[in-house]
């Protein structure tokens, strides 16, 4: 690690940094939700975060952290995914050039996104986009900003579980669905500074469980193969350096969900909730959507992580 | 007419009866959709209201207008549609029998959710559903809660203009879908009530303008088919009876949009603003969204009216 682990207050400085640039995005509640579940359900709407996704707000605090030199030099990362159009926003309202590592079989709608927010797009293999980003930082001395391995992105990740909790009052439980670890993280150190007694319980495809792995040993467990989940937002094989001790410290549990349940939550919050989420997104409410979680009327929250999804191919997976 | 045609104060009433019964649905704002149309954009997201759309609040301020004797016999419409939910739940909440009349070839999804609320569905053939509900009244003493053609309906449905004006302070126009003109009646008394200086303007698909035309005429023009138009919620033939002289009073214009259009709109509100709407809510905002409205800086609201949309059907025709 070149930085050290952040503490529960630096969700709270992120926070300060982000507000009024990143939108407060609202808290839904669903009466139908609450009586199917047995519980009092908070769901946390990132989906209509800038970008539509909470990845804005780790990027905007990580780009604002950098030194003047830095900052002119520029940032770098790869990603095809939300983080991509994270860090590009993010950098463009900062006066910041940014230059993202695509593969190049990303699909051109993600390329474009990320284009359209001022980045310069890099496309190669797959399999040699770290190689071509240590190059491009060793060329241009470029700083990297990785998706989920990085202090300020982990920080920033948890303001939104940090509104959330300000919002409802005291909760049971806050779920998250789990990565690189960055969201989980952020989300239980905000659980920390502000309700230690919430339960923060990270939701992995039962596929793609190398984090409660994990967490579980307390060692990095790395997969050695993509996953294979409908969660494209979940295919990380092994969670960062510095998201496994907070997670460690943290996290009250780790828990897994199948394709069919993220499905059947993912149909749930479209047809019956009206949002548009991401199957990762969905996810995070598939423990307590069904019926994994005791119904008790607990009071439990659970972040949206995002929603941008390919509306196009999953609608036919609905059944109804 | 057997009642009279409400005037604008009938909205602030229906409003103290559904408060605390109705969602109080929240206004959706986009950096991306004002930078793209060159105005400031209100979305008030009746997509989240009860039942997924408008019909929920003139449904229950309607049957709370009720005598005893009428509450006691029950209440009858027909609808395949929003209405029908609208106006189960509200019945159910407020103790009264439900019946509603519906086509035979009404989708089963339809029938099972307004099942759901208590309401007891009989089916007959299209053609004959009026003939239907007649018989119901004369044998049982139900009362017709006509879908819009019904002052307190009209009052109801004002009422989420009402509140969109009163979160927004002033707006420089405020478009609604218009099928049987229940909604953009209950509107244009709502802004008469708060803000009589704000236009609106009611908008149709281009094959299904019978309300335009009635309203440039100021005779109700029939339409000799049901139109062949996505928004599946417009289809009306014919303005109702009290919805039209409201009309005339207090609509400033009437717009049409067209197919193509409804679906950019529609591609638009799910993809980037990650709302999940029917067609029939994207008409309304489909003429500023798709620059009819001169992009000069005008402060424009848009009522969503409704998320019952049949994603699986629709999904095929977004583009990307």
């Amino acid at each position: 690690m070149t930085t050290p682990t952040p503490e529960p207050t630096a969700v709270l400085e992120a926070a300060q940094r982000i507000q009024g640039i990143a939108n407060h995005t609202p808290v839904h509640t669903s009466r139908t939700l609450n009586q199917q579940t047995g519980h009092q359900i908070y769901l946390k709407c990132e989906t209509f975060q800038r970008v539509g996704a909470f990845k804005f707000r780790g990027a905007y605090n990580a780009v604002t952290q950098l030194t003047d030199a830095q900052k002119a030099a520029g940032v770098v990362t790869h990603s095809s995914g939300n983080h991509a159009q994270g860090l590009a926003l993010a950098a463009k309202l900062l006066g910041v050039k940014a230059t993202i590592v695509m593969p190049d079989n990303a699909p051109a709608i993600k390329k474009a996104a990320t284009a359209g927010y001022g980045a310069t797009i890099v496309t190669c293999p797959a399999i040699e986009r770290e190689a071509v980003c240590a190059q491009l930082i060793e060329e241009h001395g470029y700083t990297l900003i990785h998706p989920y391995d990085n202090p300020n992105i982990i920080a920033g990740a948890g303001t939104a579980a940090l509104e959330l909790l300000q919002e409802t009052g005291p909760l049971d439980m806050l779920f998250t669905p789990v990565g690189g670890g960055g969201l989980i993280s952020g989300t239980a150190l905000a659980a920390a500074a502000v309700q230690p007694n919430c339960r923060v319980i990270g939701v992995e495809p039962a596929t793609a469980n190398d984090a409660q792995q994990s967490w579980q040993s307390g060692e990095i467990v790395r997969l050695t193969a993509v996953p294979n989940t409908l969660a494209d937002g979940l295919r990380t094989r092994f969670v960062g350096e510095h998201n496994l001790p907070i997670m460690r410290q943290y996290v009250s549990d780790m828990m897994t969900v199948t394709e069919a349940e993220i499905i059947a939550t993912l149909q749930y919050l479209w047809t019956r909730l009206k949002l548009v989420v991401e199957p990762s997104a969905a996810v995070a409410l598939a423990p307590a959507f069904t019926g994994k979680i005791a119904p008790s009327g607990q009071r439990i929250g659970a972040i949206l992580s995002g929603g941008n999804a390919d509306i196009a191919q999953l609608a036919p997976l609905l059944t109804a």
